[in-house]
């Protein structure tokens, strides 16, 4: 039986065959310059207005801890695609460049990138294909959360996904972005071990199911669990479920005991929630709590909410964890500088619908009234308004300091969707935010098409000053 | 800074906190009789005529490494949830039950149990969590693969996912579902090196802005590179470029070296391939394939062959790696009998939209002239025509033999797809096939639904026999 999993102590060989093919290329031909290279979204989502940053922290646990080891360099020997000497140097590499990035929960936008790498060619290139999935995969779902805690307008939202997200890693994240973007925490037991998030979770179908009757599972859940507990109460008939919850509660009240909430799992949950309130109001349980799960996305919270349920919570599963409407990000990264004999020269794509723009950039964002109001994508030595976005975060491969915890990188995210304009935290329709050129980035772009059109094609070179 | 990697020997906290609480209110009431529990998919994802199992291996390495550790008994002791004798029962749990399954590659349909777990509740509970975790991607993505090589129609599919997978395991996963479905290889390096799958790359567009032109970038990589080279050239001007993969395909073929291909990745592929073509076999480079990649979806795929377009390859990114049309599978984990006093109990769900099948059932499929022609649900005990797809895998925790090798899965995934009635293998409008319920569940349906009648609902025993 092979290994089903891989532990490796660092995440170097996760990567694309291209990156170590070019890294092959440029060693060959002692082109191992300085470049810098933009990690950027081309496009929103569908009915995305803005997104969420996230995934730094294990960005920079990558790109501190990588290293092609022994196993790693016998396999791709084994390929027989490099040569020895190549592989003797591969061995040696570390990321030992420069990154600097947006901090954690920060919103951004298209074209603005949330990290700029700079370091020798090969070492900035190779890590390309993880700083993508580590950040795409986080960004998406702290994006997506965002909107899901916008939709329940301030009642607390558990993450349930880990059974239907994509795999082990994507069960762990999840639960990170989606907390870190303001979800009340998970059901995810190694992530509240992991990241010190808060765990929740009460019982399946299959508890209730287990005993010789829907009363008898309540009656030893509350026994084994006698404060503050959720029962389930969709397994048969729901109103029958709530009436027994009730005689649960009352038998808990006489042990100095309390009901939390009951479960809704399934069925109609505006009528359901109602009709469970009536039960329980009628019963003087008003600090029951009805909580709410079943294929919930952010429109049917807000659609719930718009109509007066009288839901207390809500546990989203696969919708959040997959980002079930828009599955991915538009990211890319691109080179936007080299260095070559010294000089530095801008770097950019013509291809059709893919445009990069050159050189090394700052977001600076300018702020009204306590609300953002716009970006402008600048050159880094050029001085325009706002507060620059990207940061130092690593120097020659080392952090320039310690990383901010979950919990302040939750805070921030929570400060940042606060400062948006109003329009742009709908949830249907998206809505543009300003983002614009700098007069040195706009000219940089002239630059270089004047000068693709004075060298012969043939022999163009695109980056030549 | 947080360590950003979860390595820990076994999977076990990977799991809804809800297995845990049940878990400690089944140990605490001295309830761990056997059960039995059907891990299936409720309803086809959209499109979708049948569904490709895949993700076995990994459950049953799960299975057979299942063990809460030292730290991860400190982790929940700290959450103040359980009991001291809870926590010390929990420290020796291991999986010991029996697991039948599919083999990996089979096709299936929806209510089909593809694995069927039975064990004590306690370690058959917890355990569904990871279950659908890891059967949920890898049957997702070995379905969508599935449909990605059949629009293809011989020509191979290089998996170019990794960068949009949604993490490190997704990476992984779907690198491996994809080749087990059909495809050719994969772009992932650590995929090739753990699973042994053939992994594909070339250059990206920062390799040809690198250079002072698209000509010297590309005499660099064949340099290092001489056989069989795959050329980028939508840098800037993909005809421009291809002009210049001709001129090295014959610089190439002086020093006695074959140009591989050249690639297009942005633009109008049709139109693209198709002037590609001309420019290459012009100069009677018939051999120097065209591969092409962006966006790519089974539909666009289908499409460009449909109209003839000289496309020798495709690779497909995040489509295939997110299953973009359909992110999750309805695949859930739902007790179909328990013991209770040595006496066995069907069990099922009355949740609307969620009905179960109680008992321990069997998939039998029935074949002519090398088609499938139909299923049939059946009780284990029951005799009905057709093969039985269930086989055992696990007895009392230990694997009953050696697991088929990857290539040896890829192989019966290809089988069972050529054996598929043909209108199941289109890729727009879903064809149902029949899957019949045996007469011996169909009665215990009936037997059920009557016993719940019979039953005053305050005290209904829903398993009552």
């Amino acid at each position: 039986m092979q290994q089903g999993f891989v532990v490796p102590g660092n995440m170097a060989m996760l990567t694309d065959l291209y990156e170590l093919t070019m890294a092959a290329s440029y060693f060959e031909h002692r082109q191992n310059d300085r470049a810098t290279f933009d990690l950027f979204v081309r496009t929103l989502p569908p009915q995305r207005s803005y997104l969420m940053f996230a995934g730094l922290e294990q960005a920079l646990h990558y790109l501190t801890h990588l290293s092609f080891d022994d196993d790693a360099i016998r396999y791709l020997r084994s390929t027989r695609l490099f040569s020895a000497s190549f592989l003797s140097y591969l061995r040696t590499v570390r990321f030992r460049g420069h990154v600097d990035a947006m901090p954690e929960g920060t919103v951004f936008f298209p074209q603005e990138p949330v990290m700029r790498v700079t370091g020798n060619i090969i070492e900035s290139q190779i890590v390309e294909t993880f700083l993508l999935n580590t950040i795409n995969l986080q960004s998406l779902i702290a994006t997506k959360a965002s909107r899901v805690v916008e939709a329940a307008a301030g009642r607390p939202v558990v993450d349930f996904g880990l059974r239907r997200a994509q795999g082990m890693d994507a069960g762990l994240k999840v639960a990170r972005a989606a907390y870190l973007a303001g979800c009340a925490g998970t059901s995810n037991v190694l992530a509240g071990q992991h990241y010190g998030i808060p765990i929740f979770g009460t019982m399946a179908h299959s508890f209730v199911q287990s005993f010789p009757s829907e009363m008898a599972s309540f009656r030893a859940f509350v026994e084994t669990f006698p404060t503050g507990t959720t029962l389930l109460i969709d397994t048969y008939e729901t109103l029958q479920g709530a009436r027994q919850a009730v005689v649960v509660a009352r038998e808990l009240a006489q042990r100095g005991h309390r009901l939390g909430g009951v479960r809704l799992d399934s069925g109609d949950l505006l009528a359901l929630s109602r009709s469970v309130r009536r039960i329980l109001d009628q019963q003087r349980l008003h600090d029951v709590q009805i909580f709410a799960s079943g294929n919930l996305t952010e429109h049917r919270i807000a659609e719930l909410i718009r109509r007066g349920a009288p839901i207390d919570a809500f546990g989203v599963g696969t919708d959040l964890s997959v980002s079930a409407d828009a599955p991915s990000l538009d990211v890319v990264y691109k080179m936007s500088e080299v260095v070559r004999g010294g000089r530095r020269f801008p770097t950019l794509k013509l291809s059709p619908k893919k445009r990069t723009y050159p050189g090394r950039k700052q977001v600076h964002r300018r702020e009204q009234h306590g609300r953002y109001i716009g970006d402008m994508l600048a050159l880094e030595e050029e001085r325009v308004p706002g507060r620059p976005l990207l940061r130092p975060v690593l120097r020659g491969g080392r952090l320039v300091g310690p990383l901010p915890s979950l919990s302040s990188v939750r805070a921030h995210a929570a400060a940042e969707r606060a400062k948006l304009p109003s329009r742009l935290r709908g949830l249907g329709k998206a809505h543009s935010y300003p983002v614009r050129l700098s007069a040195g980035v706009r000219r940089a772009v002239q630059e270089f098409r004047r000068r693709l059109r004075e060298v012969p094609s043939e022999q163009r070179d695109v980056s030549m000053p």
